[in-house]
């Protein structure tokens, strides 16, 4: 019985012309990666679930793909013991039992894990790049994958700016080479643990970032009340109503924030984290200003991603042209390899979204026109001699780089020139008994319909045609 | 508690100088691929249990990795209904309860899913690549791992021996860019059938090609010895001692099959199978004569790889100088997407063996020397000042496509030379306040030792030095 083909919900098929435009992308970024010193590693799509199980929060344990232990799997085990009710079984338990292994949920716990285990084989600053798919039993929904590819860049093992910057330069370039017009928004989480800390709650650094964004949306009385609600003080809330007051340039923003963070407040407390917070925006600042940018770049004191994990600078970038979300972000974080046993490396990466930053291109009609052909030329083929004689010429155009293909059977010529339409081949060849006379191959540009007849080893010729 | 980090057994971290080595044998054969008009498609790692179960064969079945169902995944099983004995279950039957999806196994299952579920969106004849990983719950052992990259090349649709012709120059062509010598033998699955027929023993192929194999280990005698084992006729022994017997040139040995297969044997049996062999062998060496190799590539009866599905065209690749077994082999399939419900689709296809072509290079020392080094020059930097003076000259070399670092940290310089030199970064340029104030940058050539001051603007001439 033949089987209907599918493959599993969620998961894709990339076709010739898909592929052309996720390698453009791909290769961009790379080829920008490469410029900045940066270099590829790959891990395994296999990792011990010890590596895996704990990082991604409760939520993240339960989107694990895991592996089941190859063999007899399923013996040894007393299954009553892990029986709840009825027919219904302590699953989470049960699987860790037969299943030793997982499918990788992100690019950041493999590369902490690779830091740690070759950290005597790597000079740091540690400059790395990897684009892999990950895998997440998420509900697939639109534009939202169980496989997709992560394109992550990190560095670790330096504490300075230059960091940052040069991560904010790497996505300045990949969206000017991309022809995207994007907005790199830049945060920093020590910022907004300051606001928290002259507010009188500092556990609650969250709570009130939540609240300041939604300041424009629900007006000042509702965060006020989503404030009380959370248990913020009254004097904490007079802090917060200051912060939403700050008003001017960014410049006159930061010097406000400073004056907060000193005790200016309504509270009157000092944040030194807030200050340090202040520090290293204002120096990412002046290296971004000494270094130049093609993108618009700002400070979005709203910017609220991975808070979980962040610790200093956070970036965010949108296509000013195309509203999709977010299409790259990613931050500072410390201490990201204590859990594998090596303390105090801090480090800074972003990810750059694949599947969105396609979309983008595809929406804003953005991708290069002649990335679906890669085939110059198709000899076009009358019979078993006029076929052995273009194969020379085929294989000397193909030592020159030039893609060249020899249609495989002697049919009629309609379905040949068929089989160069469908594929976009520009140049086709023709060559009976004439031409073998003679010695030339006869060219024809299927765009123009200008042809020639070339010299079959007057290969420059022939080259000089084909542009 | 700290975990000691680990990956699965049987799995790898590729580091820089890997995945650039890695890199360079992919883009070399990517690039061959290309110019033959062979395009790009990706499949997902995860494909439907139902895809892969049962084409393996039961080893193979075995083989796969399964992935354990999302969510509740063990409820609503009557265990006791999978009992053996003790505490001894049928995990085979288990794991089909609690797992639908399984990694990919090869290339070629999920590539006959593809033609089959894509059909209407192909042009046949198909030229497809597909560089991806692939997982096998192997026992591990030195040279055989669970997860690595197959890279195959395989066109559907045609039953020209062209398409045979073009994989053999694409072979010719990469080993010869990746300056390996190579040894491409060819046979074909129906000359095999053909000795069998004329033998009587039509369904004893795999038999009678094994024994021909043994015949200059073992003698003559024991090969005899073990067809009369395998219940081949006397008669039958007799043709094959006709068949061991062939003597003379490649052609001369064609000749002598020939009249073997037209009812020349001691059978006297008459083989239409190994006649059209025979045509095939012919053909393509025909063409390949026409086309022009750089390689050596030879008839070799003995070649017997992938008997169980191989119908025509039989290839394998090894290197002439590095004792390592095939790198590269492949042969025609009829009916590979049979299964999938699409029948009488030919194909043929080989795929090329990165572990081992990777081992080749290596033993012979031919990977190219600059591999490992991206990074071109080094800003060294001694402090905020002359960091923010070298920012813009590194943007500038680095949107010309060179590769620039900035170092940093303002360190001592002996910790940024070592850097420079740990990463095989051939140029530095130091800069304090003499260049800044002549609007200068100071460049090393760290291999000669030359030393350069030149205007900070004039690219160029900076461009030029680091050439």
């Amino acid at each position: 019985m033949a089987q209907k083909p599918s493959i599993p919900k969620g998961t894709r098929d990339f076709g010739q012309a898909e592929m052309a435009r996720r390698n453009y992308i791909f290769d961009t970024i790379r080829s920008v990666f490469r410029t900045f010193g940066y270099q590829q590693i790959e891990t395994p799509a296999l990792e011990n679930l010890s590596t895996l199980l704990g990082k991604y929060g409760d939520e993240g344990d339960k989107l694990l793909f895991r592996v089941l232990n190859s063999g007899d799997a399923f013996s040894g085990i007393d299954y009553g013991q892990y029986r709840l009710e009825g027919d219904r079984y302590n699953s989470k338990a049960l699987s860790l039992k037969v299943s030793e292994k997982g499918l990788r949920y992100d690019l950041t716990v493999p590369f902490a894990r690779y830091v740690v285990q070759h950290q005597n084989e790597i000079s740091f600053p540690f400059k790395r790049f990897q684009i892999q798919p990950v895998w997440r039993a998420d509900r697939p929904q639109k534009g939202r994958y169980r496989e997709f590819y992560q394109c992550d860049v990190d560095v670790i093992g330096s504490r300075s700016q230059v960091n940052e910057l040069e991560l904010v330069q790497m996505v300045d370039r990949v969206f000017s080479l991309l022809d995207i017009r994007v907005g790199i928004h830049i945060n920093n989480r020590k910022v907004l643990t300051g606001f928290a800390e002259i507010a009188g709650a500092p556990d609650q650094v969250i709570d009130i970032t939540v609240a300041i964004d939604k300041l424009d949306k629900v007006g000042l009385e509702k965060v006020e009340e989503e404030m009380r609600d959370k248990g913020i003080s009254e004097g904490g809330i007079a802090v917060i109503r200051q912060i939403l007051s700050l008003d001017g340039s960014t410049a006159e923003k930061m010097a406000q924030m400073r004056s907060l963070f000193q005790g200016g407040s309504a509270s009157g407390i000092v944040s030194a984290t807030g200050l340090k917070g202040l520090d290293e925006l204002e120096e990412l600042s002046s290296l971004i200003k000494a270094a130049g940018l093609s993108q618009e770049v700002g400070l979005d004191l709203s910017l609220a991603r991975g808070l979980n994990y962040y610790t200093g600078a956070i970036f965010e970038v949108k296509a000013l042209d195309f509203p999709i979300g977010s299409i790259c972000g990613g931050g500072r974080y410390d201490n990201l390899t204590g859990i594998f046993g090596l303390p105090d490396l801090s480090g800074v990466g972003i990810s750059f979204g694949a599947d969105r930053i396609y979309d983008v291109l595809t929406g804003l009609d953005k991708f290069p026109a002649d990335l679906g052909s890669t085939t110059r030329l198709l000899f076009a083929v009358m019979g078993a001699d006029e076929l052995r004689y273009v194969l020379p010429v085929a294989r000397a155009l193909r030592e020159q780089g030039i893609a060249v293909e020899v249609y495989p059977e002697a049919v009629k010529l309609k379905k040949q020139f068929d089989y160069a339409a469908r594929k976009s081949i520009p140049f086709i060849s023709i060559n009976g008994t004439d031409e073998i006379a003679a010695g030339t191959v006869n060219l024809k540009d299927l765009t123009t319909g200008e042809q020639k007849a070339l010299p079959k080893d007057d290969l420059d010729a022939i080259v000089d045609f084909l542009q």
